[in-house]
This record gives C-alpha cells, sequence and structure tokens, in this order.
C-alpha cells in the first residue's frame, strides 16, 4: 500500500464537491504541493474524443489503452478497479483527495449545502471535518468549515495529511 | 517486468500504421483475446472533454487524476512514463501491442507504403515481418504480408507471442 496521504469527501449531490476539490486542489497546487484526485463515477463516464487514436483503438476493442507523450500519459481501461489498485497506482504525489468509495476507510471530510435540504450522508461524528451553510448543523460540528473558506479547508487538510 | 507478449509496429507516418493496429485489435478480439495498446504520441495530445468533472481536476493543476466506473477507469498523469512503467501498468490482458518505443527491444514488424516514398524505418532484417504494398520490397522479406492482409498478420502476431 502507498504511504501517500488519502483524504475523502463525502457528500450529497449537488452541494458543490466537485467544485470545493478542484479549488482545494487549485489552492495546494498553488502552494507546491504535488496532487493527485481518485473519483468513483457512479455513472457510465465518457472520457476521450471520438476519432483521437485512444479513442480508435479503445472502439476496435482494445482491453486497455495507454498513450503517453512527453508531458502526459494518459490510460483507459475497460473495467472497475478496486480502491486499492487505484491507490497503487499513485506515486510521486504529497496527497491523494477522494471523492466516493464511501465504503473505504479514510479519513473523510463531510459537505452539506443547505439547498439541498439532505445534511451529510452520515453521522457528523464520523468525518473529520464538516463543511457547510448550514447554521444548526456548524454548531454541533467541530472543526467546521463556511462553504467558501477554501484557504482554511485547505489548511486543515495539510495539517490532518502532515504534509 | 510483465509476461505478457509484447509485439511493436514500426513506421514512418502516413502508412497507416494506428489504422492497421485498430484493425488487428478488432480482429483479435473478436476471436475472444484480451489486447492492450501502447502508442507514444511524439505530439502534444489532448484527451478527456472540457468541463468533464476529470477535466476540471487537471486544469486545477491535478498532476494526476482517475476516475473509475463499474464499467471503465481512467488515469491522465501529467508527465511522461518509461516504458517499463507502462508495461508494469498492464494487466490481465493476452498481448500488448506497442506502437513508437522505437529505441525500446521488443519485436517489432515494419511496415511500408509505397505512396510514402519512404520504405522502413530500419533495414528489413531488424523486423520479424514486413507489412507493404511494394513488391520490390516484399521480395526480399520474409515473411511478408499486404497491407491489407489483416487476417495474415493476426495469425502471425499469435504464432510469434505464443496465445
Amino acid at each position: 500500500m502507498s504511504t501517500i496521504p488519502v483524504i475523502g469527501f463525502a457528500a450529497y449531490s449537488g452541494t458543490g464537491k466537485t467544485t470545493l476539490i478542484e479549488q482545494i486542489v487549485y489552492t495546494l497546487k498553488s502552494q507546491g504541493y504535488r496532487i493527485a484526485v481518485i473519483k468513483h463515477d457512479a455513472h457510465q463516464f465518457e472520457i476521450d474524443k471520438e476519432g483521437k487514436d485512444s479513442w480508435r483503438f479503445t472502439h476496435a476493442g482494445a482491453d486497455l489503452t495507454i498513450v503517453s507523450s512527453r508531458e502526459k500519459t494518459a490510460m483507459i481501461e475497460q473495467r472497475e478497479k478496486s480502491f486499492s489498485d487505484l491507490i497503487a497506482m499513485v506515486h510521486d504525489v504529497d496527497l491523494i483527495l477522494v471523492e466516493g468509495y464511501k465504503q473505504e476507510k479514510v479519513p473523510r471530510i463531510g459537505i452539506s449545502r443547505k439547498a439541498t435540504g439532505k445534511g451529510l450522508p452520515r453521522a457528523a461524528e464520523e468525518y473529520i471535518a464538516v463543511v457547510t451553510d448550514d447554521k444548526i448543523l456548524a454548531a454541533n460540528c467541530d472543526p467546521v468549515f463556511s462553504l467558501d473558506d477554501i484557504q482554511g479547508i485547505s489548511a486543515f487538510i495539510k495539517k490532518t495529511a502532515n504534509i
């Protein structure tokens, strides 16, 4: 197993979880950290562009296609991989952020947006921190951050990950 | 190192190398084999679609982004990987086809199309087989296949790879 610290995010859809992760990546990158993101997509996702070589190989039936240039490596594999297999694919980063994979035991930040009317997916105690605009929820959580406090959340993540 | 057989393809641009590999993948897949393709792209390549989550993480600065669903896993890493690192990423296939990476020592099929006016990148003896529409070149090569003999090339690959 990797020894790279892993921090997860949990929220019902509509909370802006992806945007929050995007902003945290941007913030930590600007501070010089190397970051990986692993996301479980519950839906079918389309990556790649019609007509590109990787698309052509994949559509011809390739179970696994890799394209690599001097700047970039992309891999498309026609199967689900276990969370530990995905973690094992990650090298040379300071931190792994995870969206989804809620069954996996990783320290997790819970996000709740009042407008969704749904609260947190699990009890607040199950999260290492809560991010919310719901004042009643916030009053019962510690640490708690507002949805736009990207600097605060990023600092908390760094402290927790010890990076 | 992987013990999965590896067969490479070498040709000047304009020979239809990608199309040939695509057709071989299709043929071998229809025969029940599991196939990986590894391609070195000399140019900048664009994978992923603007606005998709993986695109958003990458553009926020993520050094490595993985998205996985029940059917598919995609990884985009912002660096070149060595050929042996790429080979190590491949599991559970019967055969790896390689386009590019001409410095790597893999059994390689040379492809030449007369219209390009360029012949083979190296001497015919350096290839395990030659695919060409050039009758003069063909007369000096063994084994040799015509550009449209996908069945013959595929059968030769299976024999060579011992699959």
